[in-house]
């Protein structure tokens, strides 16, 4: 049993959850908490080592001896360590390495997003969580985004890591993509103020959507490739949305047209 | 200046902060931030005094001083005070005790919200933003929901607290209001699992819509009173959406069908 935050294992661990470098170099992330383990768990997602402590329950134990079956390294630690690791106050006692897998980008895509400049990790999983609950195809993340691999962005998408593709690309790889595409997609920016109201745009459409970040936006390379803008209405006396909400909004709205 | 932490002042608004007894004793709670501190101010709330420290941002200052014209008492803080103090990691040097004020209720309302059970005090502020910003004309919070007067529930909400009507009342209160409405609403549901498909259901009628906590969704009280169950579809792989999220699609969902 690890009894020391010193243990070279556990600062591996600490490096990942931390530093950016760390987990491109080793590619790795950090998932911590039961559930999360348990989707990883369901998607067949490859697990490296497995940290628990006592006190973990039945589900969350279960969830780590289905993974060291599969070949993960196991290592118990002190209710303290894994305290101090924990991203959270009442830690679940389970928390897994997982190496980097990318899930296949789909061949004629017809639903993408782009989160540009989204630097709140809370808005950047919230929104993942949402378009995979969507349907979302695919998610890119220019640079200036924040870390979808950081484990608050982890932990707020609830497991749509495990689900959905994402890959952190620039445009150049987008455009080429694009023009390789059978079907190409229509580029739609979400804005506040101004665009196409989201329900009379048609989006039924092959579309890539992309959402800028809170405070400034999309950048310039993400605006000048755009076909249409679209806001969402606002009858209140208030027109201010979280970003993951409006982008929420907006992909249901893609489901909406496309059930019809 | 006040530069101790033992300060009578500063141990009350300190009180105001962690306290939902004292709030409710006090009639007051506190907003923080140079926005926050603008948006009260442009909605005509009332202000009993205004904290703010050396760094504080002309656009801060300038609210602080319009408060204090209007008979509001001005206390200088040192930084460390307001850090102290703070929610945040980089305050804004600038603090506000607001005095309760009840916006009125409309007289004949047909877009409501209810928040039954919600603890999370980032998910209830992130839905009194989409529904100040959806036009919602009152939330109801019944037993069991978080403050909305929390400082993370006033801080996620952006300033929505001053232009939308928001009462902590029982299901008693809230019945007597419909028999005694022009004309009566229909009680929706927001359900993850079942009920009609939400862009199915008719939302432009007199409505009130019900969001159950992230964790046991709906209580008792609140399910007796449901005329019907909504649900979002989810065409992806992964049936899940944060609590703020969907409640903000449903909230908008009633907007596109009422500005047909």
């Amino acid at each position: 049993m690890i009894t020391s935050l010193k243990n070279p294992k556990v600062q591996q661990v600490r490096s990942l959850l931390n530093r950016r470098a760390e987990r491109a170099q080793q590619k790795a992330f950090v998932a911590e908490g039961v559930r999360l383990v348990e989707e990883a768990l369901q998607a067949g997602w490859p697990a490296q080592q497995v940290f628990y402590c006592a006190g973990v329950s039945p589900r969350g134990w279960q969830a780590a001896q289905a993974y060291a079956a599969l070949g993960a390294e196991m290592e118990e630690v002190t209710p303290a360590v894994m305290q101090a690791l924990s991203g959270t106050e009442t830690p679940q006692g389970i928390m897994a390495v997982l190496s980097d897998h990318e899930l296949p980008l789909p061949p004629a895509p017809d639903f993408l997003l782009v989160a540009d400049g989204v630097r709140d990790p809370g808005n950047l999983g919230t929104l993942l969580r949402s378009a995979a609950a969507a349907g979302v195809q695919a998610v890119f993340l220019p640079p200036g985004t924040v870390d979808a691999f950081a484990p608050k962005v982890v932990r707020s998408a609830m497991g749509a890591h495990f689900r959905l593709p994402i890959r952190a690309l620039d445009w150049p790889w987008l455009d080429a993509w694009r023009t390789a595409a059978p079907r190409p997609w229509r580029i739609f920016l979400a804005e506040a103020e101004s665009g196409t109201p989201c329900w009379r745009a048609d989006l039924r459409q092959p579309l890539m959507l992309i959402i800028g970040g809170e405070a400034e936006g999309a950048g310039p390379e993400a605006a000048g490739r755009v076909d249409e803008r679209l806001s969402i209405p606002m009858p209140g006396q208030f027109e201010s949305l979280n970003a993951g909400v409006a982008a929420s909004i907006l992909l249901f709205e893609v489901v909406r047209q496309r059930s019809l």
